[in-house]
C-alpha cells in the first residue's frame, strides 16, 4: 500500500498513538527449548495489557532480511525501507543534530593511520579518545571550490562529514580499502553528474592528509557512503499527526528529525526520564515514539540478562503511559538483537497493538512464541502504522 | 524483495543446507474433521524436528492457485514463479537431459491418431509404448530452412521438440484442439517477430503428417507450449551455494539443472537411494535439493494409505540426513497433491525450517495444522530461500 493513498485516507482526529520501541526487541533463546530474552523477563504489565491488544511478529525488511537501525525505523513508522533509503552518511549527521540541507551530500569518514608509504595501518587510527579526534575535526572544514566541506566527530575516530554546493551527484565510490594493508582508494565518479563530487572529495582528502601529516595516531581520513539527504515525505503531514520523539540516543534523535518529527528535551537519559518526557509533552502532541536504546546495546554485548532487565525496567513503567489514557499502543522494537548472535538478526519482531477498537487476541503474554500466535500475523514492518492509524480513528473508508 | 537485492547481501559462508521436497507434500483428510495423509502419518523422526523450527505453510504463487511442478519449484528455489517462467516444452526438454541454448524453442509434443479425413480420434494415440515413441520420434528430426527440429520421446505419446535456428520468436499457438473429434489446428502466429516459427512449425507438422502417414495408432503429432529456454539467474551464483540435486525423476533433473544446480547420480531409484546419494556427496556441496516424487504419484493416484506410507519411508530416512549435522534444513513440497482431489491442488504447504538460530515455536508435529499454528505464519514459497540463508548466515545486515 503505498503512502500517497494512505495519506488520502486521513481523517483528523484527537485521538493519541504512542509507540514504544524497544530498539532489538526480538531475541532467542541460549539453549534449544529455553525461553527467549522478552519470553524470560517478568512482565506483567506488559502482558496484561497484551490480553487486551492484538499481538503478532513484524518483518523489518523482508523475509531473512537483517537491518540496521534506519531501515528498522523507517519501517516502524510506515515507509518501506527498500523505497526510502537513508544513507548511512546522513544518518550519522542528523544524529549530530546537524542541520543537513536537501541538497546536501552527507559521507561517514574515519580517521586513520598511514604509514610513510601512505599504507593504512590502522583504518580505526587507533579508536582515538572522542575529544581528541573532536579537535582534529574542526581543522577539517574547509571550502573547495564553491563547496563547503563540514566535518563532525560522531565518536572516536568516526566521523560525519557534509558537503554542501551546486551540482554534487552521489554516483561516487569511497576511499575506504576496508582492511588495513592497502593504500586508500581515489574515488571515482559512477556518473557524469558525479565528477565534481569525486573531484572535490579527492581534493578534500589530499588536504586532509597535508593538514594531519604530523598528527599520530590519525595522520590520515577515510570517505565513504555519501549520500544525498533522503527525501522523505514528512511524518506529521503524511499522517495528520503532530508527532514527538522521545529518545536519548543521537542517532534515533536523527532518524526521528528525519522524518520530521519533533524531538523533545530528555532531563537525564534513563527510561524513567524518557517516560517522564511523555507525560511533561502529553497534551502537546498526537502521536509519541518513545525509543529505549539499552535492549540492543546488551544484545550487541551478548548480556542476555541485561536484556532481560532492561525489558523489565521497561515493564514496570508502563502504568504511567497508561495512566494517560492513549487511545492506541505499540509495543515492538525496530529489528531483533539476540544476546545468543551478539547482533542484529533477521527474527520478526514481537508487537503489541492496544486500543479500544484493536480486536483483542486475549493472549496474556507479550512474548515471540505467544506473538507468533496472534492475530496480527506476521506482517511487514510498515503495516504498522496503518493499523495504528485505524485504531485511532484516523483513516476513513476507501469508497473507490 | 527482488533477487537482485538478495543477491548483494549474499556473504560468504561454510554452512550447509538441506531441502527435502516431498512432491505434492500437503493434502486434505478424507472426511471431514478427520487427518491429513501428513497428519496420519506416523512420523516421530520429523516431529522431533519440528520442535526443534520454525512451522509455516507455503503458498506456492498465489492464493488459490494451483501449480505445476515447475512453478512449484522455481518458488522453492527462491525464484518468482510469476516472473520466471519455464513452458512445459522447456521443461521436458531439460527433464531428457537434452542440451537446450538460451535462443532454442522447446515445444511440447504428442503423437496422436487421425483418421482419413484428418480429425483426430485420440489425442494420445493409445498412449504407445514409450520404446515404440522412441522409434518414431527420431524420424522426425529434420531441417526446414535454417531451423533445426530435435524431438525425443518423454514417455509413451509425449514428446520434448527443439526448434533451434535464428529468428524464432515464441508468441505462436499450438495445434492441439484439445479435445478428440476436431482436426489438429493451424500454428498461428501471435506477432509479426513469431511468424518463421509459425511457418516453421506448420511445415515441420505437415511434414510429421507425410512420415507417419503408414504408423498405427500414432500417424500424427500435436504441438503446444512453445517457449524460449527460460533465461533465471543461476542458483549457485544468485545465492553463492555450491548446489546439487538429488532427484530420480527426469522432469526434476531437468528443473534442478535449469537453475544451475549440479544433478547428481543416483545409484537405484528408492528414497533410500536419494539419501545414500546425499551422504556420499555431503562434502562438495553447500546447498542440497533431494526431490521425493512418490508423495505427488500416490496423491495423483487417490491412494491416501500410499502417501501415508511414502511419508513414514522418508520419515525414516531423516536421521540419515540429521547425521550428516545441516546447518540448516527445510522439509516442504512444491505444491499439494490431496488424495482426496487426485491432483494437484492450490492448499498451502506445511514447511519446517530448522537451524541452530531458527527460533522454534515448540510444536513437536509436523503437519498440516501444527503448521498452521507455526511462526513463519502463511508465507510464498519464495520466501523460504532467504529465510534459510539468513539462517545459515549467509546474508549480511542491510544498512541503507
Amino acid at each position: 500500500m503505498d503512502l500517497k493513498f494512505l495519506h488520502e485516507l486521513i481523517v483528523p482526529a484527537h485521538t493519541k498513538i504512542a509507540m514504544i520501541i524497544m530498539d532489538g526487541l526480538g531475541g532467542l533463546p541460549l539453549e534449544p527449548g529455553g525461553k527467549t530474552e522478552l519470553e524470560a523477563a517478568h512482565t506483567p504489565h506488559l502482558d496484561a495489557l497484551a490480553a487486551q491488544s492484538a499481538l503478532g511478529l513484524i518483518v523489518p525488511l523482508g523475509p531473512g532480511i537483517t537491518v540496521e537501525s534506519g531501515p528498522g525505523h523507517l519501517g516502524i513508522f510506515g515507509y518501506d525501507p527498500l523505497e526510502y533509503r537513508i544513507g548511512r552518511g546522513a544518518l550519522e549527521a542528523v544524529g549530530l543534530e546537524f542541520a543537513l540541507g536537501p541538497h546536501d551530500v552527507a559521507a561517514r569518514g574515519n580517521f586513520c593511520s598511514v604509514d610513510a608509504a601512505g599504507v593504512v595501518t590502522d583504518r580505526r587510527a587507533g579508536r582515538i579518545p572522542t575529544d581528541a579526534s573532536k579537535k582534529l575535526s574542526q581543522r577539517l572544514k574547509m571550502q573547495i571550490d564553491d563547496v563547503e566541506f563540514f566535518v563532525e566527530t560522531v565518536k572516536e575516530h568516526r566521523l560525519a562529514i557534509v558537503m554542501r554546493g551546486p551540482g554534487l551527484g552521489v554516483a561516487v565510490t569511497g576511499s575506504d580499502p576496508q582492511k588495513d594493508g592497502l593504500p586508500p582508494l581515489p574515488v571515482r565518479a559512477l556518473d557524469p553528474d558525479s565528477e565534481k563530487t569525486a573531484r572535490c572529495v579527492n581534493q578534500f582528502i589530499e588536504r586532509a592528509r597535508q593538514l594531519l601529516a604530523d598528527e599520530r595516531p590519525a595522520n590520515m581520513i577515510l570517505v565513504r557512503g555519501l549520500d544525498h539527504y533522503p527525501r522523505l515525505p514528512a511524518f506529521p503531514d503524511l499522517f495528520g499527526l503532530r508527532a514527538a520523539a522521545i529518545a536519548v540516543n543521537p542517532t534515533y534523535r536523527g532518524i526521528a528529525r528525519l522524518v520530521g518529527m519533533q524531538v523533545l528535551k530528555v532531563d537525564g537519559d534513563t527510561v524513567a526520564d524518557e517516560f517522564a518526557a511523555l507525560e511533561k509533552n502529553w497534551h502537546d502532541f498526537y502521536f509519541f515514539y518513545l525509543h529505549v536504546k539499552q535492549t540492543d546495546l546488551a544484545g550487541e554485548d551478548g548480556d542476555f540478562s541485561r536484556k532481560v532487565r532492561v525489558i523489565e525496567e521497561v515493564d514496570g513503567l508502563m502504568p504511567r503511559l497508561m495512566a494517560l489514557q492513549p487511545d492506541v499502543v505499540v509495543v515492538s522494537g525496530d529489528h531483533s538483537t539476540p544476546a545468543a548472535l551478539k547482533g542484529h538478526s533477521w527474527h520478526p519482531v514481537p508487537t503489541l497493538l492496544y486500543g479500544k477498537y484493536v480486536r483483542a487476541d486475549g493472549i496474556a503474554e507479550f512474548g515471540e512464541r505467544a506473538c507468533a500466535r496472534g492475530s496480527l500475523g506476521v506482517l511487514p514492518a510498515k503495516d504498522i502504522m496503518p493499523l495504528a492509524l485505524a485504531n485511532a480513528q484516523r483513516l476513513a473508508k476507501f469508497s473507490a
